[in-house]
C-alpha cells in the first residue's frame, strides 16, 4: 500500500491568501499593494510574524528582500521557495502572493508534521517584482543576479518623487547586503499562469521550462499634416494609412512564421490626433516572444524590412529596437523533479513556457531554478478579476511540498 | 482701346499684411492672434483706425463684429467684403486677415480714385472664425445667421475659464445688437485656399462655388485586454487588429466611391496603450467630405456597415455619428460675376469647391455670397509655414475690386 502523502490544508491556504488580500484590498475584490507602500509593509509584517511563529529566523537584505529560514539537519545552502508580495495598481489577489504563501504553507506542514529537512528551507519575498511604483520590474532579483546596478536602482523614484531607498527606509525594511541570497540548492516559484492555456486544456499544473525570449521595437512613421477637407486623396502623406499598411504587412508575415509566436502592437500614438487634420506621425510598439532565438531573429528581420515597405505611401518609416531579452531555460533536473511530484499526486499537468517575466528568470542565472503554474480563470491577471480556484492553488502548493520532501 | 483698369497697390497690400502680422507674430514668422486676445484687440484697433482715416464710419455689433462703411450714392443694403482677423495658435499670416485687408485695399483704391459706388461698401471683420480660443468655430457668423444661439455662445469659456462675453468686454468690442449685418447686396470673402489644388494646377484664382458637406463618425472597437506574453494568438480579442481591419475595409470601399471624395481618420486612441498589454479598446474618427449629398449618404452606409464587418475578430464594433453638415452652395450670379472679373483681368483660374469651412457658408443663408481663393504654397495652412505669394494676394484683391466696380 502506498504511503499516505502529507498534504497542506486547503482551508488554511485560502484563509492566508484572503488575509494577505486584506492588505490593500480594492472595492472590486482586487489588490493594490505597490512595492514599499504602507500596504506592502503590512503584508511584510504579517508574513514575518507568521514565519517567526513557526520558529523561523528572518533576515532582510539591502534591497528589502525577506528570507525566512527553517533550519535543516545540515547548515548547507537552502532550498528556497519564493515570489513577491507587491502588486500592480488594481491587481489581483494571487499574482506573486501565492508563491510566498505557498512557502509559508509548506513550512507549516513541515513543522506540524515534525519533519526536519536535510537542508534549510528559506521562504523568500523578493522586493518590487512588478515595477509598478519603481521601474524596472524584477528590480531586486535583477540586483541579486547582477543584471541591475544597485546604486542606480535605489535612486529610482515613484511619481511622487520618493526614491526607492527612501521608501525602503520609511517602511523599516532596509537590511544588510551580507544577508542577500548568495547560493541555494534550488529556487522554486509557484505562480499563477497569467494566461489561458491551462484552463483551455483543463489542466491543473504547468511545469515551466523557460521564460520566453522577446524583442520590442518601436516603429515611427512620418507623413505630412494637412487639412482633412482641402487635400485631395492623391496628394496626401497620411501616416495613419501607412501605419495601417505596415500593421497588416507585419501581421501577415509574423503569423506565417511560427504557430507559437506571440506578437502585439500594444501601444500606438497618432499625431496631432485631431479629426480634421491628416496625421503626420504615428508611433507604435511591436513586441514578439518565442522560445527559439532563431524565430526571434526572423521576427527582427521582418520588422527591419518594414522600413522598405512598398506600402509606405510617401511616408518615412523608422524602426528602433527598444530592448530584447533572451529565453531563460530553467534547470532541467528541477523541472523533472517538479513533474515527478505532480505525477505522484495524480494532478493533470503539462510542461509549458512562460510568456511573462518573473523573478525566477533572473535568479536562474546563479541558482538551479524552476517554476510551477496554476490556471488563471479566463487567463486574466494584473486586474481585479484575476482568479484561480482555491483547489488549484492548493494543488500548486502540494506540488511544492512534495518536491521539498523528495529533494 | 480698352479702358485702363484700376488696380490696387501690391506694395501697400504687402505692407498692410505685414503690419497685421506684427499683432501676434511668432518666432517662426507665423501669427498667434486668438479671438478677443490682446493681439486681436491691437489688430482690431489698427483696422478701425485705417478705416476711419479713409472717412469710413465704424460700427460694432453685440458679437464684436466690426463693420466699416464707405457711403454709396444711395443708402441701400451694402456690398460687403469681409473675413476674420483671429488666428489659430501658431497659425499663418494670411488665413482670414487677407480677406479683411482686401476690403481695406479696395476701399483705399476707391477713395484714392475718387470713385463713389452706387451702394455702400462695408468691410467686415467677423469675430472668432477659428474657434481656437472659444469653440465652436464660425461662432459669430453662426449667431448672425441664426445657426447658433447667442446666449449659449457668449457663455463659452476658454481654457483659462474666461467667457466670451467677459473677453469681449475686456477688449472694448462689445457693441449693440441693432448694429448686426442684417441685409446686404452681396458678401464677398477672399481667402487662401488652405489646400494644394490651385498651386498644383498653376492657377492664381479659385472661384468657390460651394463649401463641401461633410459627415463625421466615431468608431469604437471593444476587445479584451490580456497579457501580451501569455495569450496565444488564437485566443485574443485584439481591438487594434480589428481597428486595422476596419480601416483597411473602409478605405478600400470609400476609395472606390468617388474620386472627389476626401476622407480622414485623424484621431485614434488605443487603450490601455501599454506595449505589453493587448489593446481592449480602440476609438477612431472617420470624417468624409463631398459636394453631393448622395455620395455622403453612401459614405454613411459604408461606415454603418463596419458594425457587421466579417473581420471583427471577436470584437464589438459601435459607430456613432458625431455631426454632419450639408453642402452650402454659393450664389450663382455672384460666382459668375467673380469669374467675369477674373477673366477681364486675364488671371488664370478655375471654379472649385471649398473643403474647409468659412464664415461665408453661414452668411450665405441670408446674403447672396461667394468666395475667392488664392493659392496656398504646399497647401499649408493653420501653421507658421502658411504662405501665399504677394502677387497672388494682389490678384485676389484685384478680382474683388473689379467685382465691386462692376457690381
Amino acid at each position: 500500500m502506498e504511503q499516505q502523502k502529507i498534504i497542506i490544508s486547503g482551508e488554511r491556504l485560502q484563509a492566508a491568501l484572503e488575509q494577505f488580500a486584506n492588505f490593500g484590498r480594492t472595492e472590486n475584490n482586487g489588490v493594490t499593494r505597490l512595492a514599499l507602500s504602507a500596504e506592502d509593509r503590512l503584508a511584510r509584517d504579517y508574513f514575518c510574524s507568521c514565519c517567526k511563529a513557526l520558529g523561523m529566523s528572518v533576515e532582510i537584505d539591502d534591497m528589502g528582500n525577506i528570507y525566512a529560514k527553517l533550519p535543516g539537519v545540515e547548515e548547507k545552502p537552502p532550498l528556497v521557495i519564493g515570489s513577491h508580495l507587491d502588486s500592480v495598481k488594481k491587481g489581483g489577489r494571487f499574482d506573486g502572493v501565492l508563491g510566498v504563501v505557498a512557502g509559508l504553507e509548506v513550512a507549516r506542514a513541515l513543522v506540524e508534521n515534525n519533519i526536519k529537512l536535510r537542508i534549510p528551507l528559506v521562504i523568500a519575498n523578493i522586493t518590487n517584482e512588478e515595477g509598478a511604483r519603481f521601474e524596472p520590474s524584477m528590480m531586486a532579483s535583477g540586483v541579486l543576479s547582477g543584471k541591475f546596478d544597485k546604486a542606480a536602482m535605489v535612486k529610482k523614484k515613484d511619481v511622487a518623487g520618493i526614491s526607492f531607498e527612501e521608501a525602503l527606509h520609511s517602511i523599516g525594511y532596509a537590511g544588510k547586503e551580507e544577508s542577500r541570497l548568495k547560493e541555494a540548492a534550488a529556487f522554486l516559484e509557484l505562480h499563477i499562469e497569467q494566461g489561458p492555456i491551462l484552463e483551455r486544456e483543463s489542466l491543473s499544473i504547468g511545469v515551466v521550462e523557460c521564460v520566453l525570449g522577446m524583442v520590442c521595437y518601436e516603429i515611427q512613421i512620418t507623413g505630412e499634416s494637412d487639412h482633412a477637407g482641402t487635400t485631395p486623396m492623391d496628394m496626401r502623406k497620411d501616416a495613419l494609412f501607412t501605419a495601417n499598411n505596415l500593421i497588416s504587412e507585419a501581421r501577415q508575415k509574423l503569423s506565417a512564421l511560427d504557430k507559437d509566436l506571440v506578437f502585439t502592437m500594444g501601444r500606438m500614438n497618432v499625431l496631432p490626433n485631431i479629426h480634421t487634420v491628416i496625421p503626420n506621425k504615428v508611433v507604435f510598439s511591436l513586441e514578439a516572444r518565442h522560445k527559439d532565438p532563431l524565430v526571434i531573429k526572423q521576427v527582427e528581420e521582418i520588422i527591419l524590412g518594414l522600413k522598405h515597405s512598398q506600402a509606405n505611401e510617401g511616408c518615412d518609416i523608422q524602426t528602433e529596437k527598444l530592448w530584447d531579452r533572451s529565453t531563460v531555460l530553467f534547470d532541467e533536473k528541477i523541472c523533472d523533479l517538479l513533474e515527478k511530484s505532480t505525477k505522484s499526486l495524480n494532478y493533470s499537468y503539462k510542461r509549458m513556457v512562460s510568456g511573462a517575466g518573473h523573478d525566477a528568470q533572473f535568479l536562474a542565472s546563479y541558482i538551479p531554478t524552476a517554476m510551477i503554474f496554476v490556471p488563471s480563470i479566463n487567463g486574466k491577471s494584473h486586474c481585479e478579476e484575476e482568479l484561480t480556484t482555491w483547489e488549484d492553488c492548493a494543488k500548486g502548493v502540494n506540488v511544492l511540498l512534495e518536491t521539498v520532501l523528495s529533494f
